[in-house]
């Protein structure tokens, strides 16, 4: 028999390698997703984590309990990101993030689709991101503008616009996505 | 009874009337289009055109039919105007070009689906211009090239996928269309 101690102490390193597991699986996810789309294969998820189909299956019972994660956590990390304490070179950091942007839409695209379908599917509000990359892309076109290294016209909601036509039209090439972005950034224009 | 010579002139007149008749059929269809896209009430453009519905239907017996001409007719303008005499100014020549490329394709989304559908529809190769406004932009950009007053990375395959992704994300809204467009002219860093 087991003392009560070491019961809480297995307990503890079950619920610690639960944890892990389900990092490991939304990490392999998100990398899937974005070369696959929200079409991955589950079982090559499972194995890039490391664990089985049965464990995937527990902490994901459908294919849209992962993609919402994915989703989520996807979204989440460019904010953060976009919003990290502001470096020396604001034009650089708003350029970097603009790629991001539309690197991650570019390769996200059937995502919010995935996510919509169906009747127990999200509502379009909660599965547009819009509002809160909208937050970070003032933030950084501000801090920008306030050092002139932006044009003055470029408002965030036309930065938000033009990324998202080069994302949407670019679907699952981000080298042509990277391209058309850095020839707007830079100007047609010599 | 009348003449011969009677009669060839007032066949003469008859063909004028008709052609006349039918250049401003295909004028009034080309602005409702360009308002309403694809679904342009077929009265109203006989109305501005100042004929009669049965005057329409004898020149073009088919929505497809006018829908045809006024997307052909569209791209040839389009293009000639891109392939007239160079002026003074090859940037702003390529600008200009460039926003009514834009405009002309947010306006005119709807205009190739239509002439795709159905079983007599056109062929993709028919209906996608874009070999010959490439050829156009080509001569545009080089001009505008030689004299360094484009990027140098700005190619005229890059223009036409810029130019695309902006116009058809902002469908039907060409002042959001040509705004971007600057946007991407200016470049976004200042």
């Amino acid at each position: 028999m087991l003392g009560a101690r070491t019961v809480v102490d297995r307990v503890k390193t079950l619920r610690a390698d639960g944890q892990r597991n389900r990092e490991r699986i939304v990490a392999a996810a998100m990398k899937l997703v974005a070369r696959d789309g929200a079409q991955a294969s589950l079982e090559e998820i499972a194995r890039r984590a490391g664990v089985g189909s049965a464990t995937l299956h527990r902490h994901f019972p459908s294919r849209r309990a992962l993609l919402e994660v994915v989703f989520r956590d996807g979204v989440a990390q460019l904010c953060r990101r976009g919003g990290a304490q502001p470096g020396k070179d604001p034009g650089a950091e708003l350029a970097a993030w603009l790629e991001e942007l539309t690197v991650y839409t570019a390769t996200h695209r059937g995502l919010p689709i995935a996510l919509l379908a169906g009747p127990d599917g999200l509502s379009p509000e909660e599965v547009c991101a819009t509002d809160m990359l909208l937050d970070v892309l003032r933030v950084l076109v501000k801090r920008a503008s306030s050092t002139g290294v932006i044009h003055p016209r470029a408002t965030a909601e036309d930065l938000m616009l033009l990324t998202n036509a080069i994302a949407v039209t670019t679907e699952n090439d981000p080298t042509t996505a990277k391209r058309l972005l850095r020839l707007a950034l830079d100007g047609i224009r010599a």
